[in-house]
């Protein structure tokens, strides 16, 4: 599919299911913003369609919170479909027909990328509470170390959600000659108050969970599931509109007529939620959560630049298209229109569309025809400006 | 202060710094909306002011789902200000110069209320989840014991914000005659899929501390503290709103300058909400929590009308006062014009006023003039419909 290049002594190793892992030297330390380091960094991603001669036509694609690499098709682990498959793929959106489509897991994650549940190579145990806080930027920069091995200058676009989002925005101000285009989707340049909020009701269920055991419950041969679910279900709630969950739900009762009188799962909402927290503790390592929630919480990219967001973005020539989605609580828009404000000030050329949708924050995983017709639209222009060939 | 009333054999009992507690003749049986029926049932409460010679300046306020009867003035057992000491009091908007307040713990409370943590006389040991669950119309029916023993026939207003707002609109639904005015605050005729959502984190939190012991924590002298923490984080980030979070917290770092690359309380958000989890597991026993919440979630005062919310206030001559205020996204605006819709529909007396915060949905009990305005203006105008003197 690709064709990876030397960068250093990067090597390409074995992904145990998770597609190819890119293995940065074992001596080559990883500067993180915390002032750490980490040692023998591995990262895992996943490519989809060709890279071209001229290596212009490569998106990357970066996650959300809780996603993966997998980016299109199906999850060769789960079984089920991508997280994006509805964007990815032959003839779609962002049409690996026409594009080199790579997505790595982030750093800290826990789906075959260096995160907590690897092993620290100083102990030969599992890092648990002793992998480094990480941030967007040490997750970027990473990223930035992959597409050097995949020999790629300039990205031709670097598009993301939510959290991928930030990355987005990341990507733009730390390197910006080598993206082309970019697309930060429901997302915000920092993370507010509730947000932060949030994420701390979902750390401290974590934690009070005994099966945490102070982050080392591999050690232990315990798994924090009643807190990671707990945590999950919460910011579940907040992914999803009143709207939403008013019309999927109501205050329908599940398989039954009548209240039950007892704290069993009642209405549908409450079965649904249960399932997406006991799921979810399937896929995911609650450490793995801790630290990425943390690294969005700190994500403020106007405090590197003074506090002025327009800074970040002096002088950029990447074009934009921003978007966001009117029931969007968790990123509303008026987070992403600041960022359409800083990126105006900082004279760069940008596209904004707020898209009509009772979907929520989740908008950007679904089914939004206008989203799609948006982005193809500012993905097929941009396409043309960069010399790239239709599929 | 007051005059209380034999009605039945039901005494007044020491309260153990509850205020009075009226207990019900042992023997007999309080029915429950679930078939269930609890015998020597008491009921804590507290009474400001005078009862007039006619019997008729009594106003019962209702508290939300953490509230207790110490709605004016200090709480005698925590030595802090009462509730709702900004709104009942000498001079205040609920003068207890001109009205007798009453304000008595909800059933299914922890303070001093029949509730789960309460001895059951079956079997000698506390109810734990033994309790039956209950529900607002329950909490209603034992409040009218208490008004009975009183000797009130129509209190001249009910009033309460939030879960206590609901308890107004079912005693105007069931008794109708006995209410003069009624003041439905920040509050719905049903709980939505999101109440319900949010409600259902919380309980799960409870419910996933090993400490909850199935609800036997008080055999065990246990409690379950980490999972009341969290369930309390989880409501209070939505009792505020994202422009209050932001104004009093935005991402402004506790007691430091740059960030810890940890997960301590970073932010002053966190450690605000680390606060009132751990100080409200101080003050509020777990089992209660899950029961009151419970008891919310099923409220849904139109399902005993056929589905249609006018008919729960048909024929009604009670005079409302519906408020609402913007930025409330717990029981926003929309759910409190159903109600004024409703009773519109049903012919009723009845204003609505929705007043610009930006302070949430915790607007009802803070310093909100516009609000102390209009119920001023609507109790000033019923009192001189019901020929009270004015103080």
């Amino acid at each position: 599919m690709h064709t990876p290049m030397a960068a250093g002594e990067a090597a390409l190793v074995a992904g145990h299911g998770h597609g190819f892992v890119l293995a940065l030297p074992e001596n080559e330390p990883f500067a993180l913003d915390s002032g750490s380091a980490l040692l023998g960094v591995k990262i895992a991603y996943q490519t989809y369609g060709r890279l071209n001669a001229e290596r212009s036509n490569a998106v990357l694609v970066c996650h959300a919170l809780t996603g993966d690499q997998f980016v299109a098709s199906h999850n060769p682990l789960t079984g089920r479909p991508a997280w994006w498959d509805l964007m990815v793929g032959p003839g779609l959106t962002l049409d690996t027909d026409q594009y080199y489509v790579i997505c790595a897991n982030v750093l800290g994650g826990c789906m075959g990328t260096t995160g907590p549940q690897e092993v620290n190579p100083a102990s030969g145990k599992p890092y648990g509470l002793d992998f480094p806080v990480i941030t967007v930027a040490d997750m970027v920069r990473l990223q930035c170390r992959l597409v050097d091995h995949l020999g790629i200058d300039k990205l031709f676009c670097v598009i993301g959600g939510s959290m991928g989002g930030m990355q987005v925005l990341q990507w733009a101000a730390s390197y910006p000659e080598r993206v082309f285009a970019a697309a930060p989707i429901a997302t915000a340049a920092r993370h507010s108050a509730q947000n932060i909020a949030f994420h701390e009701v979902g750390r401290q269920a974590i934690m009070a969970d005994p099966d945490w055991r102070q982050g080392d419950y591999q050690a232990h041969g315990t798994r924090p599931a009643a807190g990671l679910a707990v945590a999950r279900m919460a910011a579940h709630i907040t992914y999803l509109s009143e709207t939403a969950l008013h019309r999927k739900f109501g205050r329908s009762l599940q398989n039954r007529q009548t209240f039950s009188f007892g704290f069993g799962a009642d209405f549908q909402v409450e079965s649904y939620l249960r399932h997406q927290g006991s799921s979810f503790v399937d896929r995911f390592d609650a450490n793995s959560y801790l630290y990425i929630t943390r690294a969005m919480d700190y994500f403020d990219l106007a405090a590197e630049y003074d506090g002025v967001l327009a800074k970040a973005f002096r002088g950029i020539e990447t074009r934009f298209c921003v978007i966001s989605f009117t029931s969007d609580w968790l990123y509303p828009t008026a987070e992403n229109r600041a960022i359409v404000k800083a990126l105006n000030a900082a004279s760069a050329n940008v596209s904004f569309v707020e898209i009509e949708s009772d979907h929520g924050h989740d908008a950007f995983l679904l089914d939004e025809p206008e989203m799609f017709r948006t982005l193809a639209g500012f993905l097929g222009a941009a396409a043309a400006r960069r010399g790239l060939r239709r599929p």
